[in-house]
């Protein structure tokens, strides 16, 4: 019998071992391997071409910092079961596997009101009847019903191993060097106190920094102004499609896309319908862009209109402000489309939109990363950071994105 | 005016710098971009989930080493003009724009005896129209038709710079940190003598190092057996594909594909038909990954076998061996599968597959790596490393990868 | 004749290149080969053990990015001379000549009020009359006397390249990846406005995160309090020897050593004596340690315990807080001590010390970061960062260290 | 009372664990402390000036990696005791415990024919009386006494974890990335085989990779001619200031120093003389260059010329050659000196020095490198590369250095 033991080569972290049958199963999973062909970033290779990870290293890093974690909670003297430890990696490992591709922009247009986490419990859910529930602790640990609850915090929280590993691993795919965030620093703070997840005191500079990095990396790559545009063309191509595809219009796509741009879905279907889980589980990065690259082609203006510009990088034009671009002003440039293009203020609308992102890096109402100080006693981050600036952070910075072709002169 | 300088962040080399109007215009064309959808190792990613980089980041990345092989050669005392430098980074942008996705895959199976370089020359001449021949120096370095020669050779050559950045950012994606180069500490060491390049004599020990990396990463990443397995499949399917399409059975395909499977395309098709060229230019990876994720419900038994395999990443097993396996083995690998699929000869014949594969890491037969010794002569690195080892590595080796389905008992 | 072009290995830069025959000649001379024996970061090694790297490092690794610095502003379209780069260069090589051994302490204890910027001047002009006058616009620009005042601010400012270097090599050598800045990053983003160094404004997050990187290191390596222990100790033990020496007790040193223990020192001495300034530039660590090592035999009681625990790093006891320990705990640990060694009050009062160490981030009354918005105004940093904790950043804190031998049982 | 884990940063690994009791106090040990203030290169920084780096570190280092070993032997099912493990890491972190300043140049002058080995195990001896025989099994792992010899094969041997240490860490510090090796993999790739440590077959390339990047790193940083130049320099000052010594003339020196320059010290006196052994453990890199900055201005024109040329990096000239530099040359070398200084033959000698250097990467005779293939069967590394090029890392190559005093004209 060949063994299965598996040493995966990652440029960030060195080496991850993948020791064990159930997690060696799920890695060779059809649900789980193609999470290795939806990017993690979506979109944002078109500015950061190196940020071409995928959700499968992602999910395998944070497996790997969850082993890390596990171990520095055992140094620090506490118990962990061997089967905590399988469960809570298998869930960490698992926590994605209901993105589909560009998430965020899906969300937003074929599939809406559907989230992914609700997604991938049902993929789990799935999964554990074929492992024969060798998954059920994962899944109590992922729906935070298990009773030692820092397992779902390191899953699932401010701290959690999805955060510090998507930090580590995007800065280092995108080049920025401002998103590093010393990953194994943090994890040697950690700590347990009357079962909550804590950081010891002498952690805490880590901390502002992690919360600070954090920060630099949404504005700085997950809200980059040019990521925003291109996201926001895709939503448009998208909504246009589908509007197309309801009108009967026919459009090249494959069957599982083809699918989602000719059937309203909603996230009961996914329970209910083999047809639509299954389609979403053949979905990737490249459904769409094979797609998008024939109705480049399309006789449907606006739509090909789109394509092209998407396909061949001449993004939308954004402007930033921190209120919503003026009515007047989108009237206007509304018009413009009309004119030039001799298209209908309902498709010329196709050509812009806007969108607003916002982000709070530390909000404590959510959830509290908690200090273990040195007397014993449990402080909020918030209070004890002499830096002082986390309550700054915490103040929700919202952004108007307001995106339009450019039309060239 | 908007001004056109670019700063690229790059995870190998920091920041890569596009200052120029050409070098930009050629970045922002829509051939150029496309380079972003196709992944510089193609199928790596099944051994190597980080080995998601594409053609357009290295294509990059070896304009940036020649911004700082032209520098040194400036340091170093040579006059190499403005247009010249020019030249030679637009060349080298462009080195590999003639690549499809899987390149070495599809001149096996849908476009049979068409060479890469013969196509990034006819896609050269074309985008040189269309920028009214700023382009004409760069296609003659590319040619070798430019009277200095060194140009030519450090966009072709033993120690170009196309070698240079390949090596350093295939093992930085990989996480192979044996196939670290040094780069930098090459080109420092590059001089020109009687208008050849030549590598001063302190460099002895990084050329080593460089042709010793060279010679494992082909090993260990380029012919990795679990890559060369998912190409030998991803030929076969192509080859199945290819066959039933030109029996006239209906596949699904993206109109691009389509065409190539649907027809016979020699070389000479790429310029004397624009439906040949076109299609080719709208190909990338997710053509390829969308229609056979299809094609595993395919009705041909084969084909249908092979896409849920490559898919699923249940990939040939492999042998490796000095000589081919024998052929009264391979009769009964076939016959095994005729029995338990009721298959005919022929349709087994694509569950298996025999690829020989070969290196000789440095052959001073094609082209010398020139050394200028103290006392200024000029000796062959073959001749001069007291490590001797070098006649070692021009030794070709090659090896058999008898590659088969594995049947599940 | 031998040429002098010199490329040095730098682990943090890769590379750094010497091309130049006045560059070459500073870095040849003793004065500067004097600072690869002295540690950039004095006693941090018994915290940080990687710290070993030595002011020449630092003062090469500055001129590296100042050569970066110019070439950026060459590409951002200012004029800047072959006489003025070389210029800015050489000021950098040199900004930190005049420092002795363990700066900070020498200036608590055997050179009290005499700063190493004053004795750089002196250094320079030595110097430069050997260097027969080829340093006059190097020290023009040092004392900021040159026109061009953003030369100056290059060199010692908000974003000097002293900060960019010794920020990131600090981190580097510390192992603390939360001081890594992106110098290279920042350098890109520079530009002149009026003659002032300015940042662009797309650069205001890397400026942020610049900012808070400095203040974490600061808290975490630089006033590191087992630092700030070994200091103090470092303090007390000079203050002892001196009191000793300036009583006729017979201490071993080397001769350079001897002559500051033994004689009192102010900064008109070094320009008047040829003496003291030829004592202090033979002053390196490795006179303290030989020295130190020796009076742990001493038969002063006092001084052998001290050096006794500071070789064998038994280092100071530190109790950090925000207001003075209390008088009457302070006068209790004397008693403490003077009871179990038989010693006085005086004696007593070198086996303890209080620290005050504080740190404003960003102070802009000294000077502004400023940022050239988009609209070509100028705005400083702390007005625009959206962010808004650069006002948090500008708030001084303080601390107290109070540093006491601890007591075995 | 105190908890006494530490975690040491280490800028080549991240983290370094010190979790045990025994190891922690062999850490506090002053004889331990005394490694830091020991570089492990010596004089390499008048070439690499990154290469500060202390012996303490890389037994720090070298510690850890012996934990990743013994990670992965019982991974790959083998048993290794608790004490078992403690004992090879104590064993790793004192394998150099013996180590002097510039311990290759004071065997060739103060202390002939006294190898660190012999001392490491005198002060391990000391060591465990004063801890009460706890480092019983340290020693016999050490002395290769202990049943199960590949602990001590980890300690010392074809693939042990100083070797991996040190060609990391000193690759990393010179910045030379021709040095990096990849120790992470070769310890993945580990394995006992009737209790021999053996390397699993997959692990070929990286083991070739390891011996060419030894070897380099021999020639390009253990053997630079600067630095053999700067060692001659040393030996050759030592030598003459020893011989002055003992004709009864005076030179400042600690006196730990001093005991070494005016007495003769065989093997023997370390175990019978307290006082040479602990001078001797006094001895750090400070106690010679406080020594030789003074002798600068020694009154004997021989010791105060060497003593310059090296502190002010007026290093030997070097000759490389296959044999040595004909008599008749060096006589004349030494006639000019004669001329030049009006010295004597005897004192001219000092001015000039013939080294051979040599290195052989891997000879089988000493030990091998045993290869686990996949069939169960053992063979040696040499045999089963199809490299090949194993053999010629065999063959010794030997070079002869040629230092002397370059004359000003």
């Amino acid at each position: 019998m060949e063994k299965k033991r598996k040493i995966i080569n990652d440029p960030v972290f060195g080496f991850i071992n993948i020791p064990d049958g159930l997690l060696y199963d799920i890695i060779q999973h059809p649900y789980f391997q193609r999470l290795n062909r939806i990017k993690q970033l979506g979109l944002s290779p078109y500015v950061y071409p190196g940020a071409q990870h995928t959700r499968m290293q992602h999910s395998l890093g944070a497996m790997h910092l969850m082993g890390e974690a596990v171990d520095q909670l055992r140094v620090a003297g506490h118990v962990i079961s061997y089967e905590e430890e399988l469960a809570v990696k298998a869930c960490m490992l698992l926590h994605d596997i209901g993105h589909g591709p560009f998430s965020h922009t899906l969300e937003h247009s074929l599939v809406p009101n559907v989230s992914h986490e609700e997604i991938s419990l049902l993929i789990m859910e799935k999964m554990n009847s074929e492992f024969k529930g060798k998954l059920d602790m994962a899944i109590e640990i992922f729906q935070n019903k298990y009773p030692r609850k820092f397992l779902h915090q390191l899953v699932s929280g401010q701290l959690d191993m999805d955060r510090l590993d998507y930090l580590s691993r995007d800065s280092f795919f995108c080049g920025v060097s401002e998103g590093i965030i010393g990953a194994a620093r943090i994890i040697k703070m950690l700590n347990l106190h009357e079962g909550q997840l804590v950081v010891e005191a002498k952690g805490i500079y880590s901390i502002e920094k992690f919360l600070v990095a954090r920060r630099l990396m949404y504005w700085q790559v997950y809200l980059h102004k040019t990521s925003v545009a291109a996201e926001r063309m895709l939503i448009n191509i998208l909504k246009r499609a589908k509007e197309l595809a309801l009108q009967g219009v026919e459009l090249f796509a494959t069957p599982a896309l083809h699918y989602f741009l000719y059937h309203k879905i909603s996230l009961s279907d996914f329970s209910k319908s083999t047809k639509v889980f299954e389609s979403f589980m053949k979905l990737d990065d490249a459904d769409f862009f094979s797609a998008i690259k024939v109705w480049m082609n399309h006789e449907d203006f606006v739509l090909s209109l789109l394509c092209k510009s998407f396909i061949n990088r001449r993004l939308f034009k954004v402007e930033v402000g921190s209120e919503a671009v003026d009515k007047s002003v989108q009237q206007n440039v509304l018009k413009r489309y009309m004119q030039r293009f001799n298209i209908s203020m309902e498709e010329a609308q196709y050509l812009m939109g806007d969108s607003i992102v916002s982000t709070d890096t530390y909000s404590p109402k959510d959830e509290n990363i908690n200090i273990l100080m040195k007397d014993g006693s449990i402080q909020d981050i918030a209070e004890v950071s002499d830096m002082l600036n986390i309550q700054v952070l915490t103040k929700k910075v919202s952004k108007h994105f307001f995106c339009y072709l450019k039309l060239e002169d």
